[in-house]
């Protein structure tokens, strides 16, 4: 296991920005593991991740996932006072940006001559009353987690620029032991195309069938738990579209890959419930249906608070 | 051929919301033809499709397209008095936002207790100094543009719904005749799963590689140029990202599908030229240099739309 992971690592193309992205990474590390005696850090993953089939990419395998989960789960983790490193797939669903129309520049704003003007030195745009609430949320509440240094964003897309960088942020959040969370939401791919056996240049059309052969990722997940941040609390999920499979596959994933809870949710009703296994038993978790502005991430979320309290406080006895 | 395409229809999964669509093109097509005596339409398709590898699909295969060159051909084709159908893959690049940074609502707007007021009973956001044009564009322009009725914006995701949206305009278009204009920048899929063959439920990881078989899919360019829309002036582009093969690539499609231009772009090159393929020649269009707020697309509808003069001219002879 170990030497598969190690050659996909060696295999994969070299990432930009590295050097900076572990700089803000332990810049926002040092500022909340210092604030207040220690501030508890989730990193949350979010959206799927691409696997390129040409060198020179112009096709690739995606994993379908809006992202939403890892975004409203963000803003519930800001919220019961988490510092959250946000790993998100490159045009996924942002924290505060859920309920703005696909299109906001055209449906929730207005520029027209009468408020074209300057107030306060400021220049200004009017916003749409059935919009107000939308975007008073995408722009003020994500800046000022931003500003507070309780977000730091930070965006991929394929495989292999998700893997190093969660392995970039597992080793720098080492040192923050227990006080520590991975939340696993986004969609990894299980299959891909090794690098070095994929061809240069836009595979060509016009011969017939395409047969694609696609070897499996390394599961990380056990590496993570045992070498990257063996301390750290960890949630992983497990997506399924067959509701008689998934209850087994996530079962079996909490007891493989030694994490302290899975998150089991079904396609199609992803939104109302999911349940989280564990080795305390199963919990279903629903969104209050009562209520049309809640969703089933502020019960889950507040569910793993509580367990990650409860492992931080055994892990200090 | 024309088997291959109607079963390629028959068995596409059914696309929803197709009447509602019909209605907003049909009364789009009649604004504009009947307006001054019959203003030119262009299609304009952008962005990639996706194919589906599971019915209940968790898992496709993407084309990289970021939308870039369908937007910035759209913003000139209304700059040159075009009414623009934009068919474009839903989270990709819009006209007139694509000076925007990636995440507008962190990085453009301010909204600070000092002006989250009302001017003249409106809402209002503070917009950075920095970005003011950039958003003014993003919502004025566009905005302006759809109320004017030079722009209609259609989203698809996966290359089922493109192509039965793509045959619903064609058809819609057949009317207008030589002053309709199809130009297709879409990064279409050439291979696809096709869906009765389709696995129900998501693959399941964990038993070695996966082989995956893909199916050509059908040349649909010949069929909507000879039988959907034959009279409309019809531009259609070839991505490669080696050059040797490029033009010989784009020589062959002008004869095989016998549309009246085609866009040859290497993937590295792109953004600096580009290679007109057409009957009467090769001509080779760049962007202005010296100009940093020039772009590529400023002189290819230029040429575009005095081939398409020239065609209307002709076809009224």
């Amino acid at each position: 296991m170990e030497d598969e992971i190690s050659s996909f690592f060696e295999s994969s193309p070299p990432q930009k920005n590295m050097e900076e992205i572990l700089e803000n990474l332990n810049e926002f590390i040092k500022l909340n593991s210092s604030s207040q005696g220690g501030r508890r850090i989730v990193c949350v993953t979010s959206g799927g991740t691409t696997v390129p089939l040409e060198q020179r990419c112009v096709r690739y395998i995606d994993n379908f996932s809006s992202g939403n989960r890892g975004a409203a789960s963000t803003e519930n983790f800001v919220k019961a006072g988490y510092a959250v490193i946000f790993l998100y797939r490159r045009g996924t669903c942002q924290p505060y940006c859920r309920s703005l129309p696909d299109d906001p520049f055209l449906e929730c704003f207005e520029f027209s001559d009468k408020t074209n003007i300057q107030v306060h030195g400021l220049w200004i745009l009017s916003v749409s009353y059935s919009h107000l609430e939308a975007v008073k949320m995408a722009v003020m509440d994500q800046q000022t987690a931003v500003a507070e240094g309780s977000l730091l964003k930070l965006p991929f897309s394929t495989i292999y620029e998700y893997l190093q960088m969660l392995r970039l942020i597992a080793e720098a959040l080492k040192d923050v032991g227990p006080c520590s969370m991975f939340y696993l939401a986004a969609a990894v791919s299980d299959f891909y195309v090794p690098w070095k056996s994929m061809t240069e240049h836009k595979i060509e059309s016009g011969s017939g069938p395409l047969d694609i052969r696609l070897a499996q990722v390394p599961k990380m997940l056990s590496v993570l738990r045992s070498n990257w941040a063996p301390k750290a609390f960890c949630i992983s999920f497990k997506l399924e579209t067959d509701s008689k499979i998934l209850m087994e596959k996530a079962t079996k994933a909490l007891r493989k890959y030694k994490v302290h809870a899975v998150v089991a949710n079904e396609l199609s009703t992803r939104k109302e419930e999911v349940v989280v296994v564990s080795s305390s038993g199963n919990v279903v978790v629903r969104r209050e249906c009562d209520k049309p502005e809640s969703f089933v991430e502020d019960n889950l979320i507040r569910l793993i608070v509580d367990r990650h309290s409860t492992y931080i406080k055994e892990s200090h006895n």
